[in-house]
């Protein structure tokens, strides 16, 4: 569990701010746990590297260097393929002019499948099959909760029409693949084994309909970080996806699927100004360096723009980031808090816990890694775009 | 007018979606038209880059290629300065451990001035120019609104005791700033011109107890996209700043600041499925290319998370991103439409125009820029980061 560069950290105040903090022995601890419940469950791991975007944090949280991994971008294929990543699907569903861009990662040695939930898209990988050579693997999505995208469950013409029309054109049929989003609006433990049930129950039933029909389904992939959770049986599941799981967030606790003193990331500031008449502490990490998301307004308990720690991290009682502009992050107490505002001169750091880990970490581009002493022991890059 | 590159463009589709589109004829305009309007109230105008980040547009927007400008992040500074801009201001409360990067910057030949707001941050800066030998130029931070930062402009015990704490210690006092950023919550015209004249006021105020006092108040520096374009006097105001107005976006639209059809930026993205019974079409483009911003949520017409148009950039009637996950955009009619949904297969692209040009902008790496023909005519990379 050493840090990369055990004994050598740095002390937080040589970081410039706002930047990206990561505790690694929380990132470890969230992989170790996730892992035990899903192996108790009898099924893979296929961890979704959206979130860090991270070479270093995928090789943490794969259970092999080659993978099994999920991405959301074609840039994140390519950086983890460079990185040595061999067994990927590209979890958002195919547009055909992205087949070419695909063609060239799998030309690289990497098992890149793609998800598609038409048949019309079907017809377009088949073509590329046929002109490539390339049998292309493809995992049809499966709605599991009419969050988004994908075929519903009980549309068996639909769902042997795309395998069908994938197996006879040449590409290959490796099988179904779900997301149950809607169990981030989830509080309740058993609402939520419901819906990682539901989940189950949708990827077996559309399993069903491509064998009955003949066709081959050897995956069945269902996952959401909720869900991977709150799971108690997974039978028919191939494997599982999570991926916020491994820093957690203020979203995810209020959820219920990871606690607070789990969360693994957090943004470093400093802070800048007060305007004490109002109980205002003005610090310089603002929604740039937070992100715009708010998932917890929507949530019993709302967190503003983040929960403001000290620089061990540890909360201080009460004290939220109450709004953020641009590059001001304002600091403030709940309302109706009886706690008393802390005294934090200009200079003092602050460690903010995001609401939303994926759009946090979006806004930077390296992790700055805490050892067990909480000092900086290594830099971490990670990658955005597309 | 031309683009960098005319008669090269390319066409839209030979773009990977999402990316971020700059319309060149509508940013040009959107600056002439500014520029125009504050020489004829007789003030100079420090264009805010932290929308843009970008040295071609910034080149476009400044009066000079040496400025002045105005940044948000030492790390704009370091790159503005490296592209040659001399005169800037960096526009964030001035943490003290950011002082050995100011004078970095400072020692390569730029004149980058801070801002603060209190006797401790001006007690830094003087003994920093006292042990540098640079009497680093700062403005006193006033509060126009009650919005964020500043020294309420009636305080004069306040700024005459920071103003003296610069000017003794070896300091420059150059003069003070406000942003009155509360005018983004406004709509009424008149409102929108009281909110101008009001921070002028404050602005005059502030710079009228330095004076008298004895202190140097050469600069008198307010701003924000409302009130600097509905801004009818600026007597007493020696520069206004802006950002946002150059690219507009929806929420500037809900003010009355820009108008819809002179937005210069957009996000192109893919229909990359459908679910035709809920009137869903699905893009490659969610929340991670549009941000998290909604802004328009709490204006009289709500957005969603943008106004979706054809490739040439015209709206489709009442056609939003009515929600989105963060590779996923989902698009349907505005709630109680009569009008119909576009006809738009799987690979057909659209154009979304963002709640918020400077978080939309946040989550690309370099802008396409549209000649007037719609097509690509070049590519201008832009920074984030701190």
């Amino acid at each position: 569990m050493a840090g990369p560069s055990p004994g050598a950290g740095m002390p937080l105040d040589t970081l410039p701010t706002p930047c990206l903090l990561l505790d690694e022995a929380r990132l470890r601890a969230n992989v170790a746990r996730m892992r035990a419940h899903l192996t108790g469950l009898g099924v893979a791991f296929r961890p979704h590297l959206k979130t860090a975007k991270s070479l270093e944090v995928a090789r943490i949280a794969m259970t092999s260097p080659e993978g099994p991994a999920m991405v959301s971008t074609l840039r994140e294929a390519e950086y983890f393929a460079a990185g040595g990543v061999r067994d990927m699907i590209y979890g958002v569903g195919l547009a055909p002019a992205k087949l070419a861009r695909v063609a060239a990662i799998r030309a690289g040695g990497a098992d890149l499948a793609v998800i598609l939930d038409s048949v019309e898209q079907a017809e377009a990988v088949a073509a590329h099959a046929r002109a490539s050579g390339d049998a292309l693997p493809v995992l049809i999505e499966v709605d599991a909760d009419g969050h988004r995208s994908g075929v519903a469950p009980g549309d068996r013409d639909t769902l042997v029409a795309i395998g069908r029309r994938l197996v006879d054109g040449g590409a290959s049929l490796r099988g179904v693949l779900l997301h149950a989003g809607d169990s981030y609006s989830l509080r309740d433990p058993a609402a939520l084994a419901a819906a990682a049930e539901a989940e189950r129950v949708a990827a077996v039933t559309a399993a069903g309909a491509l064998r009955e029909a003949g066709l081959p389904c050897p995956v069945v992939s269902v996952g959401s970080t909720p869900t991977a959770r709150f799971a108690r049986d997974l039978a028919g599941v191939t494997e599982v996806r999570a991926g916020v799981f491994m820093f957690g967030d203020l979203v995810q606790a209020g959820v219920g699927a990871v606690a607070v003193e789990d969360i693994a990331l957090s943004v470093l500031a400093t802070v800048i100004g007060h305007q004490r008449a109002k109980g205002w502490i003005v610090v310089d990490a603002g929604w740039m360096a937070l992100s715009r998301d708010r998932g917890t307004a929507k949530q019993p308990v709302d967190q503003g723009y983040g929960v403001v720690c000290d620089r061990a991290g540890r909360p201080y009682r009460d004290l939220l980031v109450a709004d953020a502009n641009q590059e001001h992050g304002i600091l403030a107490l709940r309302p109706g808090s009886a706690a008393d505002l802390p005294d934090l001169p200009v200079g003092a750091q602050v460690r903010i816990l995001p609401n939303h880990a994926c759009a946090t970490g979006a806004q930077h581009d390296r992790y700055h890694v805490l050892d067990g002493a909480g000092r900086v022991a290594a830099t971490w890059p990670r990658i955005n775009g597309w």
